[in-house]
């Protein structure tokens, strides 16, 4: 078999990462799998940039089509990312029988079946390891070697920009604007942070690995998003009062008939490990009911790490195609056709601990009725935190419950709201303590 | 294609665990494979014993033919352990065309060549996922998705045996006897433990984890290993002090043409995730050129961990049959004719920082002599404990060093033994401070 040539689309960083990797591990890449592959053509849309690497002559090109439907390329490398023109030149590639790589966590969140279903069509591979918590080999993880496993649960730190601005509001007890304009200025926050730090890329990520783990599609949609930009250092500091973290945590959870995939900032124990989950780095914490709760930790983003989890996927793919596989894993775990749609519950149906911290007038009296209308419907407390008053008119009333209904802590917040002790909105945290 | 059968040699603790594994999850993993498999033949070698698992009539074999020279079986899992006869049945069943799934490290690390040789030979696998870290897909995460990058160290806790003990002396300040005794008693240690606490079963998972990720072979008997029976509650109490945790770490590091392949306790620091994983759990810290620091964590053994590594392995072997790959992923994760032997260094040549607690004669000037013994040989102190004095006869005086060779170690602790200021031997940790 002729060597295998991979075209490339999008020479950012990323792409850039990429390209290193195919040329500074080149020997070792050809030591491992038997076979020479090639980046034979690569499409930066800025043909002016210096990419800081050195290529032969006629590799870089801004024709989409000499890689999307050139007969020589074996392999696309979509790195374009968002949802257009990326799909288009996705179809077309498929189309034109080329296996596809992409680290586009939005397109495959939100148009993956389309894709998947044309490329199943084709009879071509689909891979996105680098979608999902960078280098971190989670996808594979869950496709291949933890294949033999129901999956239960999977918790996941999978945003470097969010956990670096909670990592440095609980280091230096800053609030959030500081420290995002801190986290833009060092490149670990984007121009515009919204997908970000409002928690929608962390939401395509839960939603791919629910997919994978529960052999049901996810409707993007559906998935309670819920960012971290009205975490307050005062809440960080209670957290920590009381043994906890605040991080920003994808849950993805499996009760057979149905599923839970959402995204909000959550108070996790000190104890547990991805409490320790600091600064850019991501980790996934699987349950399995043979393998028993594993977590993997990682790099979560950056030229490098992504570049690792593309070249993990172009190597599977290359492997396939000179070992004569055919189809050998299915792209999303399961078989096409056992994919079913298992309905994700809603948020007022979930079971959580909650952290409320309620901002109250400052007279005797009031924890009573605060508790009288969480017992009402059926909250009991776990613990409490009132500070002393240091201002004459507000204080703070810090609760931690028992585990309780979202439906009920919503009834009995609405409630509270009424009793006119209440003098700015409650701040509502989940509690995830039974790691 | 048929439904591909499955023969089992063994069923103790890990065989139970894999029937169990095939008989739960049946509908998922032909979910997942789009084929069916079965577990045709189980050898157990004392046909009276209850497994508390139901099989069909005519599976239970005491007869170690019926699987490995069985026409109909196409994939035999061995999980006798040991050297002998299982070394003899995987020879043979390979010299039949059986592809091979184990979980016998001692048996991988020590006659792993031979084995692997007479397979590529006959172009079938042999996959051994759960021969190190119990469930964590550490192997599969080296020879597949990870593996476009260079690896330069692999550090591992590997044996829970080993860590139960140590996390235990650590929480009480108990001494490593009665913990041995309350191991034995939980059945987390064995009758004879000397495999575990002496570090072999370790050397063995690092002797394998390194060939596989320095594209090496590594001969067995020149892997340094010491275990932690002579670990005390004052050593692990000093380290606290200092901000350390004692783990037996599996150590490999890579320098291109030679590499480091040691087991012994080492101190790490309380900050470095790999301090923070307790009782029998596992966990690999992998750093590549690309990846970076990459950490994963699980169940190290166990019945239900374990299966779930045979069965991941046994799965992927199916996928290749059914999808025809042949000879998909080198068996070391490197074309076989790729892989050299690097020398590994020398413990003399190694460099490392380092624990020394002198127990002294109670006597001015017995620090200055220690410290000029080691300036001579060019060991510099990063920081020193001297507790008070409460008996009369002997002091301690712990020093923590900065970057040394351990030769110069060797040294200068000899010439400390000859000053009589020395009045019982020489406590040496190593540190592994850079992680």
């Amino acid at each position: 078999m002729s060597t295998i040539k991979i075209g490339l689309l999008g020479f950012g960083t990323v792409g850039t990462g990429v390209v290193r990797n195919f040329q500074r591990n080149a020997v070792t890449i050809e030591k491992r799998l038997g076979h020479k592959i090639e980046l034979a053509k690569i499409v930066d849309r800025d043909a002016t940039a210096d990419r800081g690497v050195t290529l032969e002559p006629g590799v870089v090109t801004t024709d989409v089509e000499e890689v999307i439907s050139n007969p020589e390329i074996d392999i696309v490398i979509e790195l374009f990312g968002g949802y257009e023109p990326a799909k288009s030149f996705i179809l077309k590639a498929i189309a034109n029988g080329k296996h596809i790589v992409t680290a586009n966590k939005a397109l495959m969140a939100v148009h993956g079946q389309e894709i998947i279903a044309a490329a199943n069509q084709q009879g071509v591979s689909v891979m996105f390891e680098a979608a999902v918590a960078g280098g971190i080999p989670i996808i594979s993880a869950i496709k291949e070697n933890l294949c033999s496993n129901e999956f239960s649960s999977i918790l996941g730190i999978l945003n470097g920009t969010c956990n670096f601005i909670l990592t440095k509001m609980t280091e230096d007890g800053s609030d959030f604007a500081p420290v995002l304009d801190e986290a833009q200025k060092l490149g670990y926050a984007e121009a515009d942070p919204t997908f970000d730090v409002e928690g929608v890329d962390t939401a395509h990520k839960i939603a791919l690995l629910s997919a994978l783990c529960f052999g049901t599609t996810v409707d993007f949609d559906q998935v309670y998003t819920e960012g971290i930009s009205k975490i307050t250092s005062m809440d960080i500091n209670f957290a920590e009062q009381m043994g906890y973290k605040i991080k920003l945590l994808a849950i993805g959870k499996n009760y057979g008939d149905q599923i839970e995939v959402r995204v909000h900032p959550t108070m996790i124990p000190n104890s547990y490990q991805l409490a320790e989950v600091n600064g850019v780095f991501n980790a996934v914490r699987l349950t399995g009911d043979f393998v028993g709760p594993t977590l993997l930790y990682g790099s979560g983003a950056g030229m490098d790490a992504t570049a690792s989890a593309v070249m993990g996927d172009v190597m599977a793919i290359t492997r396939d195609k000179i070992s004569g596989a055919q189809s050998r894993v299915p792209i999303m775990g399961y078989c096409a056709d056992q994919i079913k749609a298992l309905p994700i519950k809603a948020m007022s149906e979930i079971i959580s601990h909650y952290y409320l911290r309620f901002t109250t007038v400052d007279q005797p009296g009031v924890l009573a009725k605060i508790a009288g209308s969480l017992g009402k419907y059926n909250i009991s407390i776990q613990s409490m935190i009132q500070p002393e008053s240091r201002n004459v008119d507000t204080v703070p009333i810090v609760l931690m419950t028992h585990a309780a209904k979202e439906a009920d802590i919503s009834s009995a917040l609405a409630e509270i709201e009424t009793l006119n002790i209440i003098s700015q909105p409650t701040c509502l945290i989940r509690v995830e303590p039974d790691l």
